[in-house]
């Protein structure tokens, strides 16, 4: 086993040790969402407050981690093991919004959601927030990427974020700190199977 | 989009959406056993009885995951809600066995641990295995790899297996139906950054 390198950044490894990561889950499979949320899992358990934002149309999509998140933020209310969980979904409607979006105007919806993360962000409301397919709408337009790399940049304290989809924007790519790829060798949807509940929802 | 083939395969799509999957999420970053962890959640909510398998030396790899699938084992056996959880450890000495394993027999520990699988599989135990870090003891020649595809390959019922692990062996990756690959565009720990809890572990 080789020995770290240590960096010439000035930090001690305890600030080292806390710093908020900007982690981009990318590639062209499905698995990049199921990687950021076996992430939150970690987080949760270290009693960081978790908030997914769930940046899709269909709110059927993430119907088992979001159930399975629900269920961890009432162990946390119960218990106090743990951390609280917020699961904000834009196709039904931003929890906080008064009204759901409608067909016509998801990209109205998705600015009004990067907006709510910019407030949160600027208030630390949370320890770990998942932007989930939110690459998708600064790919579109709908939300500028260079608004979001300064944001996430200059956002204060220890709060991590964790942003999936295809086709990360280079300049998100380029202020991350973790960036993964989810690679296909081989996967049972391309021989004709089905989709399962329990595998693929 | 297009539309997906049909299979030649004589099954009805019913027979194709309740058929058994073997994953096996190989490659060298660490988000392998994330990824699987974050499949488990949708299994979980789906009803499927989960049972982990960790066939990694320290303990304190997964306290996580472990801590939020003990939860989750909970919140099912409070409301009803989702599925059972088991999870055992053999760093930590496998909870069915009789005593700890020792520095000096962990092949032997990784045996016992792929015979209780086996019985498991057998008995249609549980409904989702998460055999975590399970390359290792085939890398090293403690578990039979033709054995352990026998098995898998023959195993009853509806039983969804997902291997985890660097280096799996090509005999592995032929017999399963779904490979991923987590690949490391950036990692933090290249820059000299410390691993942080709820981050690494």
């Amino acid at each position: 086993m080789t020995r770290e390198p240590v960096p010439d950044d000035g930090l001690t490894t305890r600030q080292r040790r806390h710093q908020p990561l900007l982690a981009v889950y990318t590639g062209p499979m499905k698995g990049k969402s199921t990687a950021a949320f076996g992430m939150a899992l970690r987080a949760w358990n270290a009693g960081m407050p978790i908030a997914v934002f769930q940046f899709v149309k269909s709110a059927t999509w993430r119907v088992g981690e979001e159930a399975a998140f629900t269920a961890l933020g009432e162990a946390y209310s119960r218990t106090g093991m743990g951390a609280p969980v917020e699961w904000h979904t834009m196709g039904a409607g931003w929890s906080w919004a008064r009204k759901a979006g409608t067909e016509a105007d998801h990209a109205r919806a998705a600015r009004e959601g990067w907006r709510e993360i910019q407030r949160r962000l600027a208030a630390e409301r949370h320890g770990f927030y998942v932007l989930d397919e939110f690459t998708y709408p600064m790919t579109w337009g709908w939300v500028d990427v260079d608004e979001v790399v300064e944001t996430l940049r200059g956002r204060p304290g220890l709060q991590h974020v964790v942003v999936t989809g295809r086709d990360a924007d280079p300049r998100l790519v380029a202020a991350a700190d973790l960036v993964a790829e989810v690679t296909k060798v081989k996967h049972p949807l391309d021989t004709g199977r089905k989709g399962m509940r329990g595998i693929e929802w």
